[in-house]
């Protein structure tokens, strides 16, 4: 039954399972989110999907379930906030939805990042996709990974996360590190375009630099300028395009 | 404030803004979903989205809001089904969920796709990602976007949209034929990678052969073989992996 010029192989294939993570500590268990999502890292990627929602509490203890390594559940004395605000995100959203209303919402949440080193030189920048790549496991087995990785302002790469889903790379990265919020003076790069939510995660990780291997959509650009966000996307062939807050890339006068 | 080998550019990025669906005709409106979309088509996309989550009423209006491009409206005397069926997207999500919990969800709504046409040419196969680009008038401007389209066996293109989400763009696809369901004997090719939502999409509107230029998950995998797609992935450089039901691609013996 096989065609002509095809073969039968054994092919690695990207592993793709939901996460449910579940708010314990109140009167009944909630379920916050469900993920579709690689496992693996999985408590980095619930601690980095709570702050960029902003529902991150101050104590919790975040355990897997015993018998299903598909769910794990957050105990907090704050039930009751983290409750409010899984429903506040769904009513929220009811109200006067459109563009500028998801970029108030989160400036509600978040301010600026800051940038306190210098200006970073494009070379840096123009490498760092082949040096995640360099980092992708995964990526080299199945193809189909995206990553997220967190660099110096000097390009030293901190770490760097693959999943099936590009919002849960970013939030393994930020989970990652949710211990040393904000995350002044770091370059956040994603081999995946730039929605309006990668921009997102990173304003909430305090993050103000952020660089993608693909497009950025218009959402994306508007929510970077809006909170002073470097953005840099289609970054590959040798150029890159500077979306927003260019200040902070050296500027090489002849 | 130029970087040296830099120019400044008007760009065209894909717009982004997020679609809300309002359930009306019960005792309260009732947000149904939020997606972050590119505005056009957006009738096509929320039916779409209906048809995929088993949500499609039998009678019903599907209203634009006066003021809000971002706000339609679902009237229909079904308000009681959908609103649970909304709440039961939610809960049960929550019981038990892993991967073959997610294929059994399916399961419960849908049958397996029926193929009564002849077996499909590898070479057809080969040529639709080319195909469905060049009906992407979008990505030529932004590199943005992604693209669905829908190809009779014999490869005529019957429609194609475009849209920053991968799973908006299925659901347009989708939403466009959703008076002809199920859509025997159509191909389905997307430009992106084939995760569990794209593979559940096409069982939903009952589409039997599923391309895709990226990837497949693990999970997308699984739904194929279950309910009996023939999905193929990595279809570029003159190649695609063939990954469930293979007999209804062309085998040409020597």
């Amino acid at each position: 039954m096989t065609p002509q010029g095809s073969q039968v192989l054994t092919d690695a294939v990207a592993v793709e399972e939901p996460l449910e993570l579940r708010l314990q500590g109140g009167p009944e268990p909630l379920t916050l989110a469900v993920l579709m999502r690689t496992p693996g890292h999985d408590r980095e990627l619930l601690l980095g999907w709570l702050v960029s929602e902003g529902l991150l509490p101050d104590g919790f203890q975040l355990l897997p379930d015993d018998e299903n390594r598909n769910v794990w559940h957050l105990f907090t004395p704050e039930y009751a906030r983290l409750a409010a605000g899984a429903r506040l995100g769904v009513s929220s959203s009811a109200c006067g939805v459109c563009g500028t209303g998801s970029i108030e919402r989160l400036a509600i949440r978040a301010g600026s990042p800051v940038w306190t080193a210098e200006t970073v030189n494009p070379e840096l920048i123009l490498g760092l996709p082949q040096r995640l790549l360099a980092a992708q496991a995964g990526f080299h087995a199945t193809g189909g990974l995206h990553a997220a990785g967190l660099f110096s302002a000097r390009g030293e790469l901190r770490h760097a996360f693959e999943d099936v889903g590009r919002h849960n790379a970013v939030d393994k990265v930020v989970g990652h590190a949710a211990q040393h919020l904000p995350l002044t003076d770091q370059l956040l790069c994603v081999s995946s375009r730039a929605g309006f939510e990668i921009v997102q995660k990173g304003v909430m990780a305090g993050i103000a630099l952020v660089v993608t291997v693909g497009a950025a959509s218009s959402l994306a650009v508007e929510t970077a300028q809006t909170f002073g966000v470097t953005l840099c996307a289609f970054t590959r062939e040798g150029r890159f395009t500077v979306y927003s807050a260019p200040q902070r890339i050296l500027s090489k006068r002849p």
